[in-house]
């Protein structure tokens, strides 16, 4: 299609669909037509995408003839409702929420880690959860070279990984906070400003949450690797963007800190940052707006024999959401896997 | 005495050295003379103790006789240099900072856990690094029943235990910020509003910081054990009070989180507040100001045969430093150790 694609993006005003209006144009992603859906609340509004003024459209009751690529990032409920119009209607839907993630129907793909797995869909593939996608990006190449047995992770996440609400709550929570004023919450259930919740997702019966399994369950479905063990625990942390990971990485063989270093340099999507004498490692507010992962604090881990700690940051609406759902259309597009 | 000691503060107008005073008066600590000291920068200013106003002293100009018990916690510079000519003097030394924890004549001393190390002082006793002392609170009783081999920390550790300037820069970079206008730092090498910092202490040629192996070495030199195989990632969050700990602990024999719970309950010094679904965890906010260390979110390692992960949190300045000193000042008076 030398014109470009027709492409849909479904939850067009929320803080992902907007971060995926923005990364269409910045990586100049060929787009003939751009139609933008949400809820009948958002339909109506316009919203920018390099010279046009587009008009938001209710996904209700709109027409999907014509799409080919539609970037879902509305809630699970959503996909599980209206994906299958998308697919019905021709286009390919490339689904950032957690319903299909799972379905082995479904291929779960990170471009720089499983690209294959794209092609072998059935019109839709999963975007993995943001704290899954820095973790392969950081990890596949290790695994390739020495085989990981475990992981365990703690996932210290920024509140735009809930949505632009959170954000709204953090900044305004912290305002009436140093103000002395007396601060409120709606979204989160208790305080987020000045404060860490180890909570994110539902819990379920064993004590993890729903978050917690993803990182898990997603890992090993990437990866490949259902041998691999993984322990998470996800933080919700009062920083805007970024994700930030501390790993503890066994290995089947052993791995040196210089060996990690040159493997992670060597890895696609991976910037090393670590010099920590120069106080130079990966950090949240430097990550945000970039599109790697980046890794610093390479270290033997001192309990373990074969283990290596890494400190793992990104954007978790760029490479965690947004940017990994585009590299997946520019895989599908360039493998003409469409 | 049954009139009360004589009790000196060094480092008085510091952080922990406020919070020393404030816990002494609410523990009706027995208390006959209090005496403060500071560097000359801060001698002459007037402190409030119950009904008193007590002028701050030069520590390198005042005459030490008569002091029975030294809290100290102005640096290790200050410790080395001044905690012998308080023990000369004839008072025994507490000592906050990491001057003499790891000197093998040294006790160091978390008094719900090793308090029979105190006896054997030679006038100085440590207080171990704050992270330190709400690990082992939690995990004391854990390793006295089923053995622990192996501890995996995260320690998200809050800008108060840097001092009241890094409270301060915190305070000040976070309105600025919300403001629109430039931040500025000084106490840390990066912002630390809305951030992380991967980075506690200076860093050793391993990668470590000397604040993940004081993890590392007190853990095993207050439980006893030199086997306990422990790594630790410290990260300094955007909190004003409280640290938190992610932990994994791999034990000899297997523990179910039941178990786990059970022997928690038991553990002095411990509060387990674990009811996740009903968004019931210990938090920093809720921690802060409270004498006890809060541990909930207890499960399962999915990752290894036997093995618990759970949350524990708590109040840095107060259990993680001044409570603890003034604890051991206590159990000094009731055993007659003084």
């Amino acid at each position: 299609m030398k014109d470009g694609y027709a492409v849909a993006v479904v939850g067009a005003t929320g803080a992902v669909g907007e971060k995926m209006i923005s990364v269409l144009a910045q990586r100049q992603f060929p787009v003939k037509v751009l139609r933008l859906f949400a809820s009948e609340r958002s339909a109506g509004k316009t919203v920018s995408f390099l010279d046009e003024k587009i008009t938001v459209e209710n996904l209700k009751t709109s027409s999907l003839e014509g799409i080919n690529i539609a970037l879902f990032s509305a809630g699970a409920s959503v996909s599980r409702a209206f994906a299958a119009r998308f697919t019905q209607a021709g286009a390919v839907v490339i689904d950032n929420s957690s319903a299909f993630r799972m379905d082995e129907e479904t291929p779960l793909v990170v471009p720089e880690v499983n690209p294959n797995a794209a092609r072998f869909h059935h019109g839709i593939i999963a975007n993995p959860n943001c704290s899954t996608i820095q973790l392969v990006v950081a990890i596949n190449l290790i695994h390739r070279r020495v085989g990981i047995k475990r992981l365990i992770v703690t996932a210290l996440q920024s509140v735009s990984g809930t949505g632009r609400e959170a954000l709204v709550e953090l900044l305004d929570q912290s305002k009436a906070i140093l103000a002395g004023e007396k601060s409120e919450h709606t979204v989160y259930p208790h305080q987020i400003a000045f404060n860490l919740l180890p909570h994110i997702g539902s819990f379920l019966e064993t004590g993890y949450t729903e978050e917690e399994m993803k990182l898990v369950n997603e890992t090993r479905k990437i990866l490949g690797d259902e041998t691999i063990r993984v322990c998470a625990t996800c933080v919700r942390v009062p920083v805007p963007v970024s994700h930030s990971e501390a790993v503890t990485i066994e290995t089947r063989d052993a791995l040196s800190p210089n060996e990690a270093r040159d493997i992670l340099m060597e890895s696609p999507g991976v910037i090393l940052v670590d010099e920590p004498t120069a106080a130079t490692y990966p950090l949240p507010v430097y990550a945000a707006g970039k599109d790697e992962v980046f890794v610093g604090r390479v270290r033997r881990d001192i309990s373990a024999p074969s283990s290596i700690n890494m400190w793992v940051v990104s954007d978790n609406l760029r490479k965690g959401a947004a940017l990994n759902a585009i590299q997946i259309a520019e895989l599908l597009i360039k493998n003409n896997w469409l």
